[in-house]
């Protein structure tokens, strides 16, 4: 039955973006503990991981499921086998948010990360490309899609600017050696962050078009004929 | 047909265990350059990721374009499913060595990680574990890959251990800050590479007996008379 089909299809969409609100949560959380440096949203935080890991789960044996029960084909097919990869992306978002947490969590407040200027740039930009990303995806939005892809280039330019201050700072003897590890840290997980949001997008690219990192795999579709 | 979709198979498996092996490789020169504190091998690991970032991709393609063209069922559609995402966590073990290294590259050798007792341990059980479970996941080993499975708790008491041995370090003040914080480090990247290891043995046992973390998703196949 399609009708069935369908609603499980809308099911799927319906729970990554259940998972990709959770992930956005907890980044936008994340990053508001680098200037509050509130210890216990910090430790909630790191525990509320756990949810994220069980929606991913909970997503790969939907696909699964929907892969082995359904046999679907063309754009439901890579519909789900995106899904399916694209989730492990947003898990690796909400690690990095918890990673970032812990370090607000269980570091002495004198170490904290130092307040750089380029961090709250990277924030946004990062938090804004995940929703983006996820939007994409699920709302089949191809411009808004590539729009995230570009948008890496001014996280990259952030994290470049951030190691550019920080050498600086410590060459200013300005800092504790822990708060610039930390700071470094911090940095680099919302760098990868933005790399992980980019796939994202990749993905909806892929559930749409067929193109994998710029290959179309659709033309590899008159290869049924082979059978 | 069925000879030319085997012999994609064939190539499939044949290319996971390239990968398999690049990353093996990586991870043993990471953990080498602990002790020999060789920072040109270092930074060559670091480099030589890029290798194993487009096996990936190459390998994803493979996936994606059998999925699309042969619209496998049963099993060979549970192997390259399991495949497409079991990719994924040789990659993060490849970026996790890689991130060992960069600490070896990058830093002063005076703020070298700390030889901890329990890291030359927790380096031989991942590095096992990495190599058993690729070869569970292409030999259709199931025995192996619960012994992989088995295997994390090992390396998770090794990580317990280390951050005992680091904090009575510590309070002795035996060791730099940067040192103590770049030991922690490794110990945290080596105990995550045990759990995608774990991982890849799980999609080994899905590929082979349809169960995805516990849960049968083969009864789900009944459904297809629902169509």
């Amino acid at each position: 039955m399609r009708n069935r089909f369908d609603s499980q299809l809308e099911i799927l969409s319906n729970t990554i973006e259940e998972m990709g609100s959770l992930v956005e949560d907890s980044l936008r959380a994340a990053i508001e503990t680098l200037s509050s440096l509130d210890r216990a949203t910090a430790k909630h935080i790191v525990a509320a991981d756990k949810e994220i890991d069980q929606k991913q789960k909970e997503i790969e044996g939907l696909c699964l499921r929907l892969l082995l029960s359904q046999q679907p084909v063309a754009r439901d097919l890579r519909l789900i086998s995106a899904s399916l990869k694209m989730v492990g992306d947003l898990e690796r978002i909400g690690d990095q948010a918890a990673d970032i947490a812990e370090i607000v969590a269980y570091t002495d407040p004198s170490d904290a990360p130092i307040q750089l200027e380029a961090i709250p740039a990277m924030g946004k930009a990062t938090l804004l490309m995940l929703g983006q990303s996820v939007s994409a995806f699920t709302d089949r939005d191809l411009h808004l899609a590539r729009h995230v892809i570009d948008s890496d280039d001014t996280v990259d330019a952030c994290f470049a600017s951030a190691k550019r201050e920080l050498v600086q700072i410590v060459k200013n003897n300005e800092s504790r050696a822990e708060s610039a590890i930390n700071s470094i840290m911090v940095a680099k997980y919302l760098e990868r962050i933005g790399d992980h949001a980019m796939n994202v997008a990749q993905w909806a690219i892929f559930a749409e078009t067929g193109t994998h990192h710029g290959v179309s795999l659709i033309n590899g579709a008159t290869e049924i004929d082979d059978k």
